[in-house]
């Protein structure tokens, strides 16, 4: 066809052309077969046709499909709903984690992703999950070295996901392996070094892990593009840092080197502020050359994949991923290909994105022997007064380690809502083992009620925090009966629900109803006295081990600094 | 050991450290564990204790051990020669095709020579030999897709050698097969684009191919660039570009994406100028920046092959694979650091090469079932004249089709030294089949004598051209007698002979040896009248489909402009 001996299948006429390889922009046609791109240029010669299908984008800029490098799709959407968000936006490629799905479900769940995501208008590669977790039962489940080989030898998985610089400074020796079958498979390990530094950071980039997408100022980025490593700059749900970032902007040599991603959003962002291209749009807007915005999401992390042969670029043999939007500086897309076919024009869908049927297994990871009852919360304890190991809330997300002294009232510890102390639990929820654990928390809020939830990070607990152990009981219960979600509860009645049926993480709603009852979690939360801004996110990060420092799953707490689990009453 | 918990092996402490990561020169030390770098920093703390090896590097600079991206290094030396001028000068990994030794041997070959490279105290890495010939016997046991899908799940091959344009243009199934498999597996499909440009190069380009190293002039670069293509600029035995290229030294887009390497070299280049060392100070003299040549010869080659988690660069977590020079423009290795061993010290091998034992079936690769006498060479023909196609050798490579009209004398053409037209036969060696061709060919200069050779491109025939039919015979019968090889011979008598007894392209003898042996073959050609001034190389690029345009293999005359088989006698 580039020979001029074939007709196109689609021909985008008298555009600009962002090359990102050369950083220029020109004045071309690009002509498509199949779903490839066959030729860049002026002369199309003979290769319009009856059978062409021609956009006219005269005025128009073409720029590479957008790709998301470091982010979670695997929940809380289903796979056609964030697909839907990308493909609008002119986003063709999503590089996702996989560790919402495979926290509770492990290598099953992994698969059972892979298969949603297949057959997508767009592409979307994973990174397998190394499943650092705390919980002793996720643990028994977590990845293997065959699996995870199994799992490298597909196309569509590009390496192992990240893994929090913690476990890797300190030897977990599962995870060591993991990081060196990667490593000779030629594929890559993705880090994760917020807060790292010095020797410690070169500690953890002497493992093999090739990137880190937590740096939050310009330092940060200097210091880990200086081991070798590839930053990805977060805009996302959980974090934004492009402003913090932007005193890099103008020099190449860094900004060569670095990509932007979104390192996963939330319903409520996508429905107000779209998808990659908000992100891109920003990097503009904060001053960043518009073509390295546009490479920095797409060319630098299809290179950082190795993926570079085949997408990340307008050029002959690559996929016709392409975007139009209006002019270098306004990305917002006129028309989407992908794979040589128009998928979108002008914010509307022309290809439906799959709608995935989940397997059975996938829609009953909720196994409780019996309904919880209020007393299933009691904390017993001995003598007249105990000292005990509260998790103490700073943040939404960061907690600490802090001591009290607490009266035994009737052989147990209660909540104590005058001083902020009410009570936490982690039920492992996902094999059936039984195993949960009471514990204490300061600094929720919460004067009533509880908030139970399934959709939690890096293991397969439930993890209910509340002020009132019956309706703790209440919540727990109602996720049982909703085959996994997140559940608001007061005074005996439930205030605010969204089931998660598959894997416990993933709701089958539309965006637009996710938003809206996240909405609806959230302002129940606040009127029980949460002082988080995200009180599902502060739940579904207690079982983290990326997050300082005293952690909770279903065997107890376990802190982060010592690295072992410690006990509630400490004397 | 990064944390200071360990004593390092080695420590090479107060040099100036090139950081090819961001571009810069800091002082630091580089300590190392094992086969890896740990840390690169001026804190060595407690890391230097009893067992650790010192190296005081104050006035030093370091850089990462240089990386040939694209050579030839399966002939005609044998593997420990050319690693000990690798070794000597300070390069630590070689990226090799391995069509000289697959032309004859095919996947047999390529799997030897993987054997001969392993546990070399350097990184060896090959590309498979898509094995492009003319020839149908050699075509009948060219590489297939699986053998190909074995080799790529090696670590050690990279990707698909060099395919060259012409017959990926021309629709070549078999290989469009070997770069679709190449894809799929996500290695590189390394290109040959000499010579095609615009709607040409756009259509090889749509094959898959990631790369080019044919590129002779800064444009031809910038439009290779352009089309997402890496490009290697060669500086070796065959071509030497780095001057005619050198106007681009400043286009900081384009050297980013951009490598320097040897496309083979000649013994007597090693002996006179050593390896890639040479061509880094070349490109250093030539006014490029001293760190972006360093960067074209480390960094960017290992991005270019994904394996810049390993290699490349002295971070940690990286090979320790380092060398030490005076300053930043000379590259002149005085410590040469590969896997963390010290293997040479100004000029001196301190690590020997494995020596290896090839198997006998690699010894035994001559297979002609008789001797050949002076009547085989002949040309029968009918009438009193026949109008003949001739090659016409235009360059020492570059060949053209000429027609003239002959006399036949006796029922046969002669050649006739007056016109300079002399035979020129080719013979199937490697499978016993007992094909063979003889033809005619002007301006190669002999007036008498012949010469034959084992050592051609891109089939497993041997080749021969000659004054004097004779001689040819007994050229051929003291190769089949050597095992292999390049013989000259005049007046009954061998004038010259070097043996290849590996694979018929393979001598066993040192890299003095070679270069003084090659010296004498070409004395003995310029003696009996040969023009070109490296008449081994003439001849054994015969065969190539990589060179235009009429060429010779034992199936007949091959016509590349219209790729088919051409008849000697047209009329």
């Amino acid at each position: 066809m580039a020979l001029g001996e074939a007709e196109a299948d689609l021909a985008i006429i008298n555009g600009s052309v962002v090359n990102v390889y050369n950083g220029e922009v020109e004045k071309a046609s690009v002509l498509t077969k199949g779903d490839r791109i066959a030729y860049v240029g002026s002369d199309v010669g003979k290769a319009i046709g009856p059978s062409t299908k021609v956009i006219d984008a005269e005025g128009k800029t073409l720029i590479p499909g957008l790709i998301d490098g470091h982010t979670h799709i695997d929940g809380p959407y289903s796979i056609s709903e964030i697909v839907k968000y990308a493909i609008v936006g002119g986003t063709t490629t999503i590089i996702t984690e996989t560790s919402d799905v495979g926290s509770p479900l492990c290598y099953q769940g992994v698969i059972q992703f892979l298969r949603s995501a297949q057959n997508q208008p767009i592409k979307i590669f994973i990174t397998a999950p190394p499943l650092v977790t705390l919980s002793p039962v996720t643990e028994e489940h977590a990845t293997t070295v065959p699996q995870l080989r199994k799992l490298l030898r597909r196309k569509d998985v590009l390496g192992l996901g990240e893994v929090y610089w913690g476990d890797v400074v300190n030897g977990n020796q599962r995870v060591l392996g993991l990081i060196a079958e990667t490593l000779r498979q030629g594929k890559k390990v993705e880090g994760h070094s917020a807060g790292a530094s010095g020797k410690k950071l070169q500690a953890y980039a002497s493992s093999g892990v090739s990137s880190c997408h937590e740096p939050i100022n310009a330092e940060e980025v200097r210091e880990r593009l200086k081991l070798g490593l590839f930053v990805l700059i977060r805009e996302g749900m959980v974090r934004r840092e492009l402003e913090a970032i932007a005193p890099i902007k103008d020099d190449d040599a860094v900004t060569n080197r670095m990509a932007i991603s979104t390192d996963g959003v939330a319903p409520e962002q996508l429905i107000n502020n779209g998808y990659m291209e908000f992100v891109v749009q920003k990097a503009i807007n904060l001053g960043f050359k518009p073509v390295r915005a546009i490479q920095m999401a797409t060319l630098n992390v299809a290179r950082h994949f190795a993926i570079d042969d085949e997408i990340g670029g307008i050029a002959p043999g690559k996929y016709a991923d392409i975007t139009v939007i209006p002019d270098l500086k306004t990305i917002k897309a006129e028309y989407v290909i992908s794979n040589g076919r128009v998928i979108a024009h002008n914010g509307q869908l022309l290809i439906q994105p799959r709608k995935h049927r989940y397997p059975r297994s996938m829609l009953n990871t909720v196994h409780l022997d019996r309904d919880f009852t209020a007393d299933d919360f009691a904390i017993p304890a001995e003598g007249r007064q105990a000292r005990v190991r509260l998790i103490d809330q700073v943040t939404n997300l960061v907690t600490r380690e802090a001591f009290i002294n607490m009266p035994v009232t009737g052989g147990q510890l209660k909540t104590d809502a005058g001083q902020d102390i009410i009570k936490v639990a982690a039920i492992e929820r996902v094999y059936g083992t039984g195993k949960r654990f009471n514990g204490l928390i300061r600094g929720l809020g919460l004067k009533k009620g509880a908030m139970a939830a399934t959709d939690v990070w890096d293991c397969g607990d439930i993890i209910v925090a509340g002020a009132d152990e019956a309706d703790m009981a209440l919540a727990v219960n109602r996720i049982k009966e909703l085959g996994g979600g997140i559940v608001v509860s007061a005074g005996g009645r439930i205030a605010a629900e969204m089931p998660f049926r598959v894997a416990g993480t993933i709701s089958t709603e539309s965006m637009e109803t996710l938003a809206d009852k996240f909405d609806r979690i959230q302002r129940a939360a606040a009127k029980l006295g949460a002082k988080s801004t995200d009180f599902a996110l502060t739940l579904a990060t207690l079982p983290s081990p990326a997050i300082p420092f005293l952690r909770i799953c279903s065997s107890g707490l376990f802190n982060l600094k010592t690295n072992r689990f410690v006990d509630l009453i400490v004397e």
